[in-house]
């Protein structure tokens, strides 16, 4: 049974799993980076993401969707950094098992924007749980929310 | 001007906010129930909205989106019961300033399941913030998740 | 070497905990219960615990430090409950490296009263992480704070 | 009724509530920095602050609550610079009623060293509430614990 280096997947999984994801396709999320050094995605402002029609601003559900997902790429991709060579199968399994434990969000200033960027970066990096701090901007730097994550990982 | 009393409101706002915020309708909440002591919000599974699909089961956004929108709902009963008076439109723009301040969600147990249900109450209520508590089952009463959200009211 | 079964070692080891953490001697924290189905811990109020001397209410530190225990002793009555016989030495060891992931706690009135009890529940039992919610009321019952804790216990 | 500038008090009424808050004694909390910029308090490691005595490091409740002191510091600082002149006694009363909403704790690294430093710094501020995020390091740099607080401030 051939085995994979689980750190030259990164790419791979990513898309996989940004593809493989129906919910990340309703919110439009793009995978920019993916790294055990930090993860950036990002969506564009469209109708459907409405929470509070009257002032157009994104959901709340949205930016917590944004940042959960932010904040599980990077705990993988250092989760997959740190696996030995395995096959590839199990390599998915132990993905598929990865899950959030907590989610904390702190909502800064109204959703308002064209474009979103949520960019995350690991605080506690454990071989069992591992914690993400996450943050998500729009396209003129506005600081629209705060987002802390606890992951299982392994 | 003709004043309405805001807590005889509280059907009608309750489905102007539901109808009108479309990720609200991305995740097909019904609000079932939107009183001062309590709320209940409820939700049909649905293809879109899956996160990990080896596992089918619901993304945690998902289930994030669904336990604040059913502690903003709980906030939101009891804030209009707790105004007086007012014309109409001053109503609704008190409505349109409240906001999530801060989320927590733990995530208890796989999102499987049919129907999922979305009950919440009050444990602080103030005038300026209120904080809610709110939990997730499915049909067979499985405990998928816990929140607690930390809302501006006035 | 003798096998001990760590479930019948509770009432030892919540009382080696108890006495042998110094900070929970002077928050004057007493563990009355320390089961998997829940804990309980008490205190008295004195003046030392005071935050806001002109309201004469304890320290928000004191709450979350009592709310904290309360969380990792049912944690760690549950973990305990799980664990296959072991020398006393290997148990004492894996409670050594137990400890908290992270704690939210949400302050619902001033901490007034004389004598405060700390309740706590697990919501999530794992074999390596376990979530549990505390609860803090004073002698009528009034209820002051609520917590959730996240524990690495395996 | 003489007035005062509340920003030109923000000294005195540190040295006032440091030294008035029992607890924060207990702790040996010294308020090093206390401004609307941020927040700095300093204190020493002794024996009653251990939680652990086995691995000799400082009890989760010390931690958490020389956070939550520094986030009340720096919202307190930011509260007094935003108010317009005011009788002494008013200042006080309303200083008075600021209150801890919330708290988030993320424990990173075990609690040991000599000097622990809490720093402070306001990641939404507002008229009625304020949230700032926290941070202790011990004298090696050793980034021990993050901390969010949600806090009412008018």
């Amino acid at each position: 049974m051939s085995l994979v280096k689980p750190s030259t997947m990164i790419h791979e999984v990513a898309e996989l799993f940004h593809n493989g994801m129906p919910f990340d396709k309703v919110i439009g999320l793009r995978v920019e980076r993916c790294e055990p050094e930090g993860a950036t995605l990002s969506f564009d402002a469209k109708p459907e993401l409405i929470g509070n029609p009257i002032h157009q601003i994104l959901h709340g559900g949205v930016i917590s969707t944004a940042l959960d997902v932010a904040g599980a790429a990077v705990t993988f991709a250092a989760a997959l950094n740190r696996m030995p060579e395995m096959p590839k199968q199990e390599m998915y399994d132990r993905l598929g098992r990865m899950s959030t434990i907590d989610l904390r969000i702190d909502y800064l200033r109204p959703g308002r924007g064209q474009v979103f960027t949520a960019t995350s970066h690991i605080i506690r990096a454990g071989s069992k749980v591992a914690v993400a701090r996450m943050e998500l901007h729009n396209e003129d730097g506005t600081h629209i929310a705060f987002g802390t994550g606890t992951y299982m990982v392994g």
